[in-house]
């Protein structure tokens, strides 16, 4: 009968084990029927309808942290899948058995089409180098690829170390896929989208050219701007957000693979390395490469951080225009009230008839979210000792989280407040003709000081600008009229 | 037949409703009959296996960030279930219909205990005032007590808000909430693990008390201390860890709830506030009381802006005590090698035989996470507008997190980790006596200058202290071994 | 004649020596003539009108960061003043020689009066232990103690070690002084302005407190309040963030004086630790106390990460103050417009008459610094190895600034802005009856969707509330005049 | 007699008022002299022997924020004079009088290059414009200009407003300095120090090229690497900091000047914008050019968050590098000790022989700064509101602390500690040849299994790896020695 070894220090007879496993968080969806798997450990019960093996099963016993809302995240799973497709492919040039070769690089792609999702239980909190979860990728492979092949589960026909993992290391792989993972949820999910957002906020912008309204610097009153000026500014925001996130991925689009356990490159082949980021580069359309040094790539994860900047730098500019948008649209009597934003739901569970920004309150909610994952992958970067760092899952399900809600935030803002925003022209306009501010237009004319008077003068008396500018007797009627021209104040003059 | 309305915008048939909820991500798992429920913005489709409303609905539909990981926290579903019963208690004090009160309670109960958790579907990407969460919660509960009263979903016998929302107002529902669930959980999953961190430390400290090894000061070489020593710096930073989150909980336990919509009390009774305070204290066995100032309490979070202060202390705390670990274990034989941890797994996928911190590892990228929720915290609750912070869901979720990751990791960690922790005394001891630095002790006999001339000397000559503080005849052999005798240098002289 | 040695690795003749100091950043204000003086690592030029002696000069040399700007801030120089003379009376008690002891005192005693300011050149970017700053304050102490007992400087005739470093370790000095520093700024800087701050604001509630005006939630309309309700709000966010900081201040005064090199107390006397935190309390007047641990009093500073926690919430709320308040001031014609701030200066040098809210400019520029040093020091404060901690400089220096920073700035905007703040009392009544919010107050007679239908009438029709209402016939005129009484919405009902 | 007025809410008699001066924290090294200045304010004292003028001296007593310490930064006011002399040439351009403009150009030039840093006495914590600092150059440029052709001070023959800030606003001329500061700071103080430490540690990466060293992963021992390739991953790490900070100077390159108050350009001429970028870029030897977008240049400042994030990433990297080297160093006797880092001075105030790394320590305290530095500018620059951003001072301050701290401990730390590096080729050697991971080099051979079991065999037994091996029969005494080579250990294999 198969012993069952919780873990070194613990040893049990295998019905108090299963029991044990009854109570486990993990364990309740799952079958009561264990099949034995092992490593260098020694033998352990895994759940029979499980891919996964013996490691697996340890990390999920040893790493009881946070539950299933904290596990590895799905992209990572996927670029596994990716990654472990091109070795088999790669490997198989350098003499891999072409039927087991073949069989990894199916079940493989069963992984990278997410497929086998349920097989990869393990958390993020986890060992720093992500091994676990390489062996997971190994071993849910390996038995996959075993069954294709016609063998048992745990029987090692394909193992997990010498044939899915061949020539890598977890402190090769695991880089890798987090490169590989950053680089397609940024191309795919955040670019798009912020592309999008840009397109809205520009066609806003054209739509907008013509409305002029008084412009707010310390959020009093200034001078007059247009309402398509202001959203120029929001649109060139985003514009240079997908400029500073393109700009860090040259660092992200080079992969460690072939640096193996230290960097070197020890059992592996020459030229492996190059083989494999091409053969990652086709299968994602991405232009990957290998990296230039193996060292920084296992050691530090600079380029995570530089790309968590690129998003806090995104988050920063979201979170002003988020800020702005809920301001200008404040209302509908007692605020700013310039915009009308689009209703989407009931807002207030008292107040009959409020309708809220809601989508700005997601958007920065999702941009101060961004900015803490930054502080955490700025932590974790820093820490890295020697040859190896070891926040690696931390760092790339944090750098995956900003991504996502980025993206799905912007997405979201744009389709349902951007695109749906209306100026609210009367509104616009009654406050800009109340303005003090127009005043700077005469300062060209009658100089700063008594411009300025003119100025105190009306906000004191509660007149008009030129009430006061007559009764201080520095401009005409005809004067004022011709200079007090907001339509006039929109630009540089010729 | 049902009108099928998606959102204000966006009309069409119900065929074509049906089939863009199959799309959703939502909504794979669900049923594809649908019912349809009705709130202020007209009707809406809903899956007829579900008990949420309108309200939900639309939020599912208008909030599509994050996906399924992202669902708001289950601690303040629980959490929303134990004010909603409590709500109904004291509102029948105020006249609510027993009948329908007690429904309420049992639904409400259920939520509480977790039953309905597939009801509440909803992100934490959402309205920034939980307004959301608190339709998700009211129409649950509303729906479920109609059906214990006998009566069928969406026919508002029991109304969310009329009944279920009662006296109340999301603004002073979820900030309550919150402080439920993070106050809860602090009690109940982060304090007894640090206290069992802090117990398995301090057992440690006194296994190790007479274990004599070398102390490190900038890394380098320093005087002697017993492992003991070390231990007991660590099993105070605990302790002291315990105490600075303790400090923070007299402000957690002022509950909102009672402000309503601005914090007035509006649509609600005079000591309502105070009664559902101490039903809510009576429910969770906490002493909760109502907010001295309820307007503080609805437009600010400085309570999870603290609170996270304190988690943000243990992060340093254990992000230390995690560090020292390692490198004190590090080797087996090229690293300081002063402890020898337990060994829970294989730890390389490439190096066969080697074990590593993995426990560590697992706690350490919990801090840098723990650090960076901080940062979200702070950014969140320092942008609350007026009578209202709209950064609530990400507040709560961020602490809940921070909470749960290192209650989780400490647990992880001592029971994996520190619990079986072993000195290597043979290697403590060598590393002691090869040292240089217990030539401190010889400052008061021979002064500073002398003592530095005979530790440089060795240091040179690659010699012991002895033989060169002989050679330089600054003492005798006798007086040397009277001296230096790293026994006597753990303490102040008498 | 002297030899001049700049460090080990740079030779050379004392003329191309005092040539090199010429053109040091350190040195144009100083004299062109030296004295000789020596350490452990031999003779080295230091000027002559300088007390200071090698050990400070090569820390100048070997530290060229940052320039004058970066200097060791004046209240850990008064801190090693008190700290030094606090150690020459107990060291007198353990028989250090009278007449260098009283010398010894005078000396610290200048130094903690700021006198020998000129004296400590160093910046914070040293080693992280702090020695040198220490080493700083032991030589202008020995070189000044020396010449009031008539001695020469450099002549060591009072040892900057064997005397006024006597029983001490830079490994617990400086910690100590830190704390002492903090302690005393907190008291003397940060806790009396904010109190001030709190008391300026609670007057404005007492004479708001009749003023009925809007509500905002969502920046959005809301039910009302009053003037005084709100900002009894802030008022009550200063009183916490005052308790807050008192919550950290147990573990602030405990010291780590007598754990000398490592924390065991070697080469120190039994009882010396208790009696120097006793004579540091006298002195200062505050309640320091020796560390129960003074292992972890060396190796980590967690009292200064928890209390850089409690200035972050502080920093959260004052944001959040300051956000409200310019936005309330916003105007004078298109903005908000309840408040009318004081006008300090004229605000913009191209729009005259324009007044901004600079003192809120001002605070909440404070509090973004006083949040990014708090990740400062929770970054230096988690990164301390063994047995000591080598951050110190940074952290002590960062949370000096932030804790200045918040008093100095809490004072300003109170003395400058608060103090001076007047309710627009017509613009807000104009709003608040403009109001759609009030029909919140029809929700107990006509139901949650009927009091929303009024409201989004008179929202869509432009109309009032009342107009609304009776159109839609829920109610009659006198029942709404009965109910829609802003002054009866400012509370619970009974 | 000239009335003195401090402020409008306070009135005194002259005397009181030069009184109140003389105890204010910034007059002590000033004259009590006193001439009148003027503005929109009315008349106010101001120091006899300072060119500054009223707007100046009401800031001054307006923010007592911080002290000397928090005066606004060097680069900034120097940057100030750059700009104001192009905008008085450009000015002339269009028709300002040529002897006043070339007098404006005369001053500017002195502010350019530091000559006039007395007469700039006002801190960073001011009106988040920076509008003070732009009146303190205008009226100081003016003052000293109207000197420079025979008037006096205060008499404006040279108007601050009229002719110094003529065609700019304090909106567009403040973010302009912080550009022109921030990008002349990066190239002249940080690149070049940068890549000076890269050369530095890719020399050192030569040298070290031939020795063969154990490498470390999770702290543990793992496969060998030359040591010359560990610093190689330092050296890359470096080079790619360079690149990440080139990266971000496209933005940082665009100048607002020309956007005048909102954006528009209001009150400026046609054309402006772009010649006095062209002036600038020619003053500074930069590729400054106008901001494509003025609106997003005044009310973002999201090319500093940008920037501020690749020095962030630069610190992580630097954090990681001293990080390493002290651990490597660590010893003499008792840590890892495979480098010997030079001796600067002596390490300790009471064990003497220690030498500390202390340059690691300056350059990691700088790197949390930094980390922390790049919180408040996130913070700042995410808080704009409309078309102003107002925590400008705050982000230019703290960027340019970050650059000159990154830079200057860049190169203390080459220059001190890099440069003098030595490894420690016994020691290295001693540790590589103990280790058992070199039995990774057998996995090819005897499998992964295999390999484990002769791992952990000689771990358990405290025997060498071949000992194992033999006895455990799995290859013979030759094989063994052909496999295990540690210097055939260092790449991929053919």
């Amino acid at each position: 009968m198969a012993m069952y070894v919780a873990s070194r220090r613990f040893s049990g007879g295998s019905a108090v084990g299963a029991l044990r496993y009854a109570a486990c968080t993990f364990w309740r969806p799952y079958s009561t029927s264990f099949r034995e798997e092992r490593d260098t450990f020694g033998p352990i019960l895994v759940p029979s309808d499980k891919l996964w093996g013996a490691q697996t099963q340890r990390s999920l016993q040893n790493f009881d942290i946070g539950g299933e809302r904290e596990r590895m995240p799905d992209p990572i799973i996927r670029a596994f899948g990716v990654l472990k497709k091109c070795a088999a492919k790669v490997n198989m040039e350098y003499g891999l058995d072409p039927a087991i070769g073949k069989a990894i690089m199916q079940a493989a792609q069963e992984v990278a089409e997410g497929k086998l999702n349920d097989h990869f239980p393990l958390v993020v909190w986890q060992t720093g180098s992500g091994t676990q979860s390489n062996m997971n990728a190994n071993e849910v492979i390996a038995n996959r690829a075993a069954e294709i092949l016609g063998h048992k589960r745990g029987e090692k026909f394909v193992h997990p170390n010498d044939h899915v993992n061949r020539s890598q290391s977890s402190n090769d792989t695991f880089p890798t896929v987090m490169h590989i993972a950053a680089a397609t949820e940024v191309n795919s999910r955040l670019i798009p989208k912020l592309k999008q957002l840009h397109t809205s906020l520009n066609s806003k912008s054209i739509e907008f050219k013509d409305i002029v309204k008084i412009g707010r610097t310390h959020t009093q009153d200034a001078t007059p701007l247009t309402l398509g000026q202001e959203f120029s500014g929001y649109s060139t925001q985003v514009k240079y957000g997908v400029d500073r996130v393109l700009c860090t991925l040259p660092r992200m689009y080079q992969l460690a693979q072939g640096g193996t356990a230290v960097g070197t490159g020890l059992n592996t082949k020459k030229g492996f390395d190059v083989k494999i980021a091409a053969a990652v580069s086709d299968e994602t359309n991405l232009p990957f490469v290998t990296a230039e040094n193996k060292f920084e790539a296992l050691a530090a994860h600079d380029a995570f951080v530089e790309a968590s900047g690129a998003l806090n730098t995104i988050a920063a500019s979201l979170m002003k225009i988020g800020n702005d948008i809920r301001l200008l649209g404040s209302g509908p009597r007692c605020g700013l009230g310039e915009l009308i934003l689009p209703e989407n739901e009931p807002g207030s569970s008292i107040m009959p008839g409020k309708v809220n920004p809601t989508q700005c309150e997601a958007l920065t909610m999702v941009c101060a979210q961004v900015m803490g994952n930054h502080v955490a992958i700025t932590v974790g970067g820093s820490n890295g000792h020697f040859e190896l760092n070891v926040f690696k899952p931390m760092i790339a399900s944090a750098l995956l989280q900003s991504v996502r809600l980025l993206g799905d935030a912007s997405a979201s803002f744009e389709k349902n407040c951007v695109r749906g925003i209306q100026a609210n022209r009367e509104r616009i306009s009654k406050l800009l003709h109340e303005s003090l501010m127009l005043v700077t237009s005469l300062n060209p004319k009658i100089g700063y000081d008594n411009a300025a008077a003119v100025a105190k003068k009306a906000h004191k008396e509660g007149s008009t600008l030129k009430e006061a500018a007559l009764k201080l007797g520095v401009l005409t009627h005809e004067e004022f009229d011709t200079l007090v021209v907001p339509e006039k104040m929109l630009g540089p003059s010729d």
